[in-house]
């Protein structure tokens, strides 16, 4: 996921700053009043608003009419209770009976922390999921324990896999987190289409054409208009095959691992408004302190440093971080007509 | 990691073919006449030879000329014998005493397989090692018994960080393998620089110009010249900002939770004739059948279809899987000069 704010980039007038909590008060309100648990909404808001606070837009407050939007297709059970298996000494499944992927991790969150500790490695695969977020707010924390976590999701079709004509994979991030000792953790959620589906949408509504090499229109032809890519046309993966392999793999383990759908096993003509598919989602968490890498957070602060000295200017998650800090003393930055529309949303 | 050779390709005409085990059988004669255990020789040789049998030329018999420099350089422990320890019910580590990757994985492996079947996942981490061959070897033989295996290396400093000016990360490649009920496992092998390592020498070999940006000359300016990066300039990462987190993931599992050596900390100055450094491994082996997506290689098999049906051309390690046919039907195809320099080696 691309965050969308630069820094010192001027703000336009019409932003307004709203504390974080507030924020989430405020989201959590429009979850319920659309269809959500009380416990669904305030998973989702503090997903949602945390990531407008840290300046990641295409997963904020933008995403919300399409959250209400597939509530009230009916697609997604805003109310589903989810079902947490003790499989094996370090695998937990999970059922989210076609509820959202965020609350079912976090019923089986305090299990999975439990397995790592004793077990140094366990794995929690989450299947009948939705998930319709940005995937950094999903490891960072265990980062915040000492451990390291990995995580993927697959999604809707819209990636052409590389050298063929239709879509087939979805745009099948990959989240990252480590400890380091000198600072925030390290975290990367990129998504191994070329772009992140949302950073499309946003695009396509600010009339903005695409560099080449992002994706195709309807013909399978090369594109840079996003909406041309939106109607009927398709992403491409990143950094060609090997992109392609990656997004293949995110299929394979949070899908077939999972038991959740494949990313092409769904077909949106059936359900009006939806916006969302019933995939599943891989979540492995490792704790370092178990091999010979105990001093884990001091080693990866060594290589932060190097990686300043080689002259990297700017680490993964910098800017989400930086703008998190500003947001924290400022408030959180939205403009007057997005919180229009989350206080008609919230009433509605 | 690239195949070399193109189904269809024609043979030059030096081309001699021998039969996998005559070839396995004459590498480990020269890896002992050079200074490894039995043992490491047997299993060294086998990943040789079964390059060189699936086409992967640049980890093919191409390497043995720097394995023996390597070994005579008296930086590798030939005759290391590889230290596990039971970490926990689910992590392994395994220190190789400076020994070669290979020898520490085949002596931990028993357990492994153990504590995948018992606890669902297990990792394995080793550290002290030198990994200097192919890495989807060491992924295949999961699949095979079922299992879905994910491993990452670091190798010695030559990938410049995304917007950096110096090499710090190795080509730190990511090798996946899984299962599938119609065919053989799809296995993939990715350097996490745009080309490997071994690519760029075979260029250089040749003086063959690359394609623009796989490297920076010594002035850290784009070249296509292999030369030019093998002297004193450095590789770039693939897809940009993307792989160049991946790159750091590689450095953080594959080091810093290992306990083995970043590919920054090492210089090749003080070991003349070494060619691999001493770093880490670290490999991830799931059970699939413990989770809810107990019929994970029909479910593979189904993707594999609708991959072909979106068009496709090829799946990763059908290059190698061809290959592999057609050595073990005419024998191992090597250059009359190959096999000469083999039989030097071997008595020299």
């Amino acid at each position: 996921m691309q965050d969308q704010i630069m820094p010192g980039q001027k703000e336009p007038a019409d932003t307004v700053r709203i504390p974080v909590e507030a924020l989430r008060t405020l989201l959590a309100r429009i979850f319920e009043r659309h269809g959500t648990s009380a416990e669904a909404a305030a998973i989702l808001a503090r997903n949602v608003a945390d990531a407008q606070r840290d300046g990641a837009d295409s997963h904020g407050v933008f995403r919300m009419p399409a959250y209400v939007s597939t509530l009230a297709s009916g697609w997604v059970d805003g109310q589903a209770v989810p079902v947490v298996t003790d499989a094996a000494p370090g695998f937990i499944s999970v059922d989210a009976c076609n509820g959202f992927a965020q609350p079912a991790h976090q019923a089986a969150q305090p299990l999975l922390l439990e397995k790592v500790r004793s077990q140094g490695i366990a794995l929690l695969a989450i299947h009948d999921s939705h998930h319709f977020a940005a995937l950094w707010p999903d490891v960072e924390p265990y980062a915040r324990h000492g451990f390291v976590a990995l995580t993927f999701v697959n999604s809707m079709a819209c990636v052409v896999p590389h050298g063929g004509k239709h879509p087939l994979f979805g745009t099948n991030p990959i989240a990252f987190a480590a400890p380091r000792a000198g600072g925030e953790p390290l975290v990367f959620d990129l998504a191994t289409s070329a772009m992140a589906h949302g950073d499309i949408q946003i695009a396509a509504r600010e009339g903005r054409q695409l560099p080449p090499g992002q994706g195709v229109d309807s013909e399978g032809s090369p594109t840079c208009d996003p909406q041309a890519m939106l109607d009927g046309g398709a992403l491409l993966p990143f950094g060609g095959h090997k992109g392609s392999a990656l997004s293949m793999m995110v299929e394979l383990l949070a899908a077939a691992l999972t038991g959740g759908n494949f990313s092409f096993g769904f077909s949106w003509a059936d359900h009006p408004g939806a916006q969302t598919p019933r995939t599943g989602q891989l979540l492995i968490v490792i704790d370092p302190a178990r091999g010979a890498g105990a001093n884990f957070a001091q080693r990866a602060e060594a290589l932060v440093q190097a990686m300043h000295d080689a002259g990297q200017p700017r680490l993964p998650g910098d800017r989400r971080y930086r703008q998190r800090r500003e947001s924290l003393e400022l408030g959180v930055a939205l403009s007057e007509a997005d919180l229009a529309m989350l206080t008609k949303l919230a009433e509605g």
